[in-house]
């Protein structure tokens, strides 16, 4: 199975979304709703666990779209049980060749009876993890980071699951979200600094955790609150949500990116709409890099919300000068050369009789190796544009990040290796202005801007600060920045 | 293969898509990409014929998309030649489950050689022309109105392909644009009030006929010209495009309807953008309905580019209320209840967070049935919404289309059996406003609204004054809008 | 789909078996089940077509064994009603890739309503009746020579279905056993020399008609006789089995190499057991060929029953020294180089312990090009054979058979480039001999051997006298027999 | 998927075949090859582990036939290198599903690299064995009591792979032929009895490994010797063959019922044809039970060589009085209640003619619940039989086999419950016949019959003496045979 589109590398990529239900009819059922709703957290494959008292456990893991394979009655009947837990993912960049292994939620049997789990995140300290474990005895049927987890939840001392999992994450560095569960318990744990998002819902009887609250919306969940940093839930029938603390209280450090990127539009995030946030983007962007033009146009999708704040506090007319084939799912399955080479052209047209003779103002969320963005400036002259400002609605992405999203090798980043003036010249557009690191903390809600000292989010991906050292990564020749 | 999304029924849809290359290298891929560009004109099934000097004529039919099926080189490779066409199709509401058989291009091998024809449009005498063939021994394969056309091509006592075609459209009545091919010409005809569209277009030394002009953009062809009302054009390597007017001269009819919800935003028609045009519909819209409101919210994607017209000339803000998940691509396989009673919620989810408290105006593009509007009324006043007004970028859709577009019967569009007040009580908004046939005539440029006499274009969906009568319709007990 | 086994293409190979049910309920699982017994008469393909009073005609037709399709709920439950007819396919070797629309039954809509055939054999005047055809008008959708019968069917002037039938058969040359149905009626010929079989059975208060008895065991349906050469039944749920004769008397010309290998061994034909006259012809075979020997061993699994009968009839004890692989089904898709050359290999192994330093009779049906007899030989001969002796239960194979039986060109023959001797040594085996055509023709019955002046079977593979002038085979510049 | 044919559950079934090769060019291929030889011990799944210098380890698991999945180039390019092991299986009576991961070779990294093994045989202790190890911290992936060695390796205190494996097999109690494989070398073990077969071959420069000698066949290997009982022999390219007996000394104990049914005809065990071995008991039946009939009649295919030595030794005639249908591969997915009740039929058809009136005797190797032979019986009669008289190739199966093959439960074996006059009863047949104990014996080889204190090989499923206690059967209840 390829990686997703041909220009789709091009984006930073979250790599997953979990969601896991307890105290409902079929909860399979919703957690195939919810990881609907979680798709774009990870288009690669998909598994759910349910648990039925008396079938047990049973699981199903498939490639593809959720809606392609957790739809079908056939499917579903395999599934029964008022509790359930699942998850999506995207190949990680490099891997060789996608394995049904490899997708989560994974499962172990303990002595004390059976426990899935579903990770979003990464662990910075796997591959030490992992060596250590093997020499003990481990056998580890992935390559993914997070078996390590269940295996050391398998050798932990403890007499029950969650302390067994304490335990085990106790040794993980890293930045996670896990949902898990055993026979009777729904688990919910963030990592210290809350990197990643992981949300409590309340549905009927029963409660739901999701990556985000898109995914409540879909099964007509309501939103409890988040979980915190460090916490874990243990949620049961009988006894409802028992909260923890088991680490070490760290300063939180959720991660900015998923403002600008990663969580849909519909998602709140702490009090915030993500789509409010976007288009206050804009409105900042609008402020800090203004440029006459004739018309601000939104590189379609993730674009749209701060095209609109951008316009509206620029004045400048708003209208979709690039139009989305609607028609493009995922990649192709050995595509024809003539495929191969069309790119972007086969996503995206240029609304000709709208751009010819304006000058047109781009908005698009990120640039990464600037390779997408080339191909849209090239699309719009040649549709007569008469000038291209490209506005970014985040800082440059110079950094990698280790915490859980597929990021390109740090040479491969355009801003990496490029100031914005030479970004700009390498496009050949008119202008190309980012947002500044305190114009997007200010956007989501920071007045103050970005706290040098210690900052409110994780922005490794812009300032190459790393809230938690990448170890791993740092062993396989990874260099962080120069302290100043 | 069941029709789409769950409540994609309740939209009008075009049925058919058409393409057609010549002179080109490996010509079934540019036929591929066409279509590719053209699937939201059929999204069911397509099928590409080529022919190669050596190899002869050849054909692949699939169901599903051109993405999914035209994009492999195993595929692709048994479609070799200089010389294609192919067609995207919808299935036909009521049809009692596709056929492969039912999927074009059709082909005929007659006594001067084989000859390949695809068919966009509905042909209104074909029931009376079918049993007129049976009777005199002709074989049908297929339950599609257009095989007729190849069996009269069969029966035609003229010498030459192009003018057995002729004689066959001569006897067929209705609205059609065809795309043919013999071994060595490519052939376009509209029918003589060209209701259904077809365009020329020059790529290299080649040429290529579309339904649309996004199609001609994503191989990087030119836009000529459109093929005219009652033009037929005969392309050959040799002697380029001859045209011919084989039909009695009559007034045109082109379908009103592609500007406001069939064609593609960034298709060109009659030399005028459909994107501009349906941003002036929601232009005329504000001026004929206006309402105080706090938001402007398109029920996307259609209903976008009125909607930034009715914000722009209301001066009331534009904002996403409403989001579309991504994922959606067609409908599901053996589906679970659950999934059967979800409907707009697997597509849609509102921005709770921007609609709170909001007097919202919602822009669609129409109202067919009225049922998902009723849904998505409810989605936005569950979310929060103080007030929910509805404006329609067309006028009440009263009459079924029996020109190649799939409607309900007239006894399901509510407009049919409902006053605009009584739809706006059924429906339970605050207000609902459709645009005045006038208006719409405005938006497309008849600066002058409609001529009442002889109206610049066909508006039956509207009107109920069907251009062509529908004869088989007629026969199975339709009944034309009494006099006046 | 390619041809079969790596070695199969050295068989002469059945066309076609049909079958068909009336007054059975669920009539398709019947047909269904009998084809699955007449597997053996094409592998190919097969395709069923129902009727049922209200839902009309039904059809499916797949590639790949009755097994692998027909026999899933939920593609029978497609096929209701009383009455079925089926067909099983090879495919014609030299026809460049195997279509769908090839498949029979063929349906045709005429003005009296729907007939679909299905026919067992082959029409030696197609090429002219199709080139007449499509000039009066008839488009083809195959390249079958049965669909003929259809157009000449809808053409016809005759005002009911099975006189169309009788007028379409008249113009046709060649052998056919045809079973067809329209709504009520269930319809058998025979062409007027009987070359291919065609049986009647009673299954409860229902009829069927199958081209072998063995498919009449499988459904426990009851023999009632065969359908005789020339003879048309039409047979209705009220008027049961009528019987016509449309055509010219001629002397019964039944295909000989029924006997010898294309029926079933549990098949009766006229009123003999297919096994029995093996049997005999093996018994034939020793008394003609005598040789001193240690083992009869029967090459699997056609050649078993006349090995049988040499065994006794010689009195040398008989042993299977080949043994074949029960999971060889069919041919491979796409296989690596080594499995194309490992060849007959994958299929047989030798019982080396038995073979070793014996003098083998080797016994086989026939020899058509004599690759598998060499491959074979030398199989026997590495385990350590002290001699083989090949012994043919048929005459040398010198001809093609155009009566729809696919036969290799005749210069691939064997038989048809080498005499017995020639064949021997070009087999570098110890003895090559083929029972005589008197010898046949005394084990299937006939004491006095083969009537010279006219032969009590088609024989025309052995002697290359065509009972009908194979008029387009010779058009394409096939040359009969010098006479003598 | 489900179990095999309908009527299939009437055989014992051996649950797996393995296969390895080292020292050739793509070695997967090979063991393809040797596993499509050895696909009737185990029809259900197969797999395939690699290893190539530069590509490391590599691996497919496939449900299905051999020949249906391991002889695409496509697959077979991803299994590179000159070394491979490989294994077919059953699915276990019972189990709730199969599922790929069940499916072996099983793979372990250790932390002096990987291994993968393949197992034919069961392991008595294997419960108690995978209690431990899940204590311990162990997390076994599948339902496969084989998968406790790989965990037992990766626990094992030794430095290398062979002695891990030893480390781990002298935990194992039960029966055992294992082929395993690290980055270098080729590994095969039998248990301290030799329950299970596995021999040695050679093959140009390198080596192979097999179930049967029938696989070293396919491949043009040559037969080297048995693995002794008891035997490790580890295989390298630079050292050959190295051999240990790194067990206690036991009496050998080879399963007899490989000589009856397992093993293919053409395999050669313990210096004796299993063909000629078949024979004979077929001779000693006819000795044992003579009767007065008109045929020896084979229940094919199995009963064919002793039916063979029958008629030999009786001098009554042999024939072929049922057929088998060569297109019955396995078993249907979602089947019609009319095909789940054809059972037999579907497979076996009577030759009516040659059996009517006859009085026959009917060779079957075994009879396990009666219920084939009972309708074997009815079609028989049905066909007109004056008299039916059945005789079986082996002893009454009266006690389940825990050595790894797949036998119903003890109270579902018809000669569990009932003596052998029971059984004709039961059967209503006009008599029934077993072969001795001693008469088996006797056909084997030993001349003398069985030796009581200290039986020549393993017949627990006849003699209920179980030369490895089942330690886990007994703790769910089984009861050994009491004491006499």
């Amino acid at each position: 199975m390829p990686p997703a589109h041909p220009f789709d590398d091009d984006k930073l990529k979250e790599e997953c979304g979990v969601f896991g239900v307890i105290g409902v009819a079929d909860a399979a059922n919703f957690v195939a709703l919810g990881l609907h709703a979680l798709q774009h957290r990870g288009q690669e494959a998909g598994g759910i666990v349910s648990h039925h008292p008396v079938d047990g456990f049973n699981s199903a893991r498939r490639f593809g779209y959720v809606r392609d394979n957790f739809t079908s009655q056939s499917l579903m009947q395999t599934l029964p049980g008022p509790l359930a837990i699942g998850h999506v993912r995207y190949s990680t960049a490099g891997s060789k060749g996608a394995a049904i292994r490899d997708v989560q939620p994974f499962f172990g049997e303990f002595a004390m009876g059976g426990a899935a789990i579903a990770h979003n995140g990464n662990i910075t300290n796997a591959d030490a993890l992992r060596r250590e474990l093997i020499e003990r005895g481990s056998i580890f049927q992935s390559s993914s980071d997070s078996e390590c987890i269940i295996h050391l939840m398998a050798r932990s001392l403890q007499r029950n699951i969650p302390e067994r999992m304490e335990d085990a994450l106790r040794r993980v560095e890293g930045a996670f979200s896990v949902v898990a569960m055993t026979r009777t318990k729904l688990i919910g744990v963030r990592d210290p600094m809350g990197v990643r998002p992981l949300v409590l819902g309340k549905i009927g009887d029963g409660w739901c955790l999701s990556s985000e609250t898109c995914a409540l919306d879909i099964i007509g969940a309501e939103l409890v609150r988040e979980i915190e940093p460090g916490e874990m839930v243990v949620i049961t029938d009988d006894d409802g949500v028992q909260s923890h603390f088991p680490f070490r209280k760290q300063p939180s450090k959720f991660c900015i990116f998923e403002h600008v990127y990663f969580s849909r539009p519909d998602s709140i995030i702490g009090g915030r709409s993500v789509y409010e946030t976007r288009r206050q983007i804009g409105v900042e962007l609008a402020r800090e890099t203004p440029v006459e033009a004739d018309l601000v146009c939104p590189v379609p999708d993730s674009g749209t919300p701060a095209a609109i704040g951008f316009a509206h506090e620029s004045g400048i007319p708003f209208g979709m000068g690039i139009i989305r084939n609607q028609y493009m799912g995922r990649t192709f399955i050995e595509p024809t050369e003539q495929i191969r080479n069309m790119g972007v052209r086969l996503k995206l047209n240029v609304n000709r009789a709208l751009i010819r003779g304006k000058r047109v103002i781009l908005v698009d969320d990120s640039v990464v190796r600037g390779t997408t963005s080339r191909k849209i400036k090239e699309m719009i002259l040649d549709a007569g544009a008469a000038e291209v400002h490209f506005r970014i609605a985040s800082p440059p992405t110079a950094w990698p990040c280790f915490y859980g999203v597929d990021t390109p090798q740090r040479e491969k980043l355009l801003a990496a290796t490029m100031t914005e003036e030479e970004m700009c010249e390498h496009l050949s557009v008119d202008s190309l202005k980012f947002i500044s690191l305190d114009g997007l903390y200010r956007a989501v809600g920071e007045a103050a801007g970005r706290e040098k000292s210690c900052p409110q989010y994780c922005d490794a991906c812009f300032s190459g600060e790393y809230p938690v050292t990448p170890r791993d990564m740092i062993a396989k020749g990874f260099q962080l920045k120069a302290a100043e």
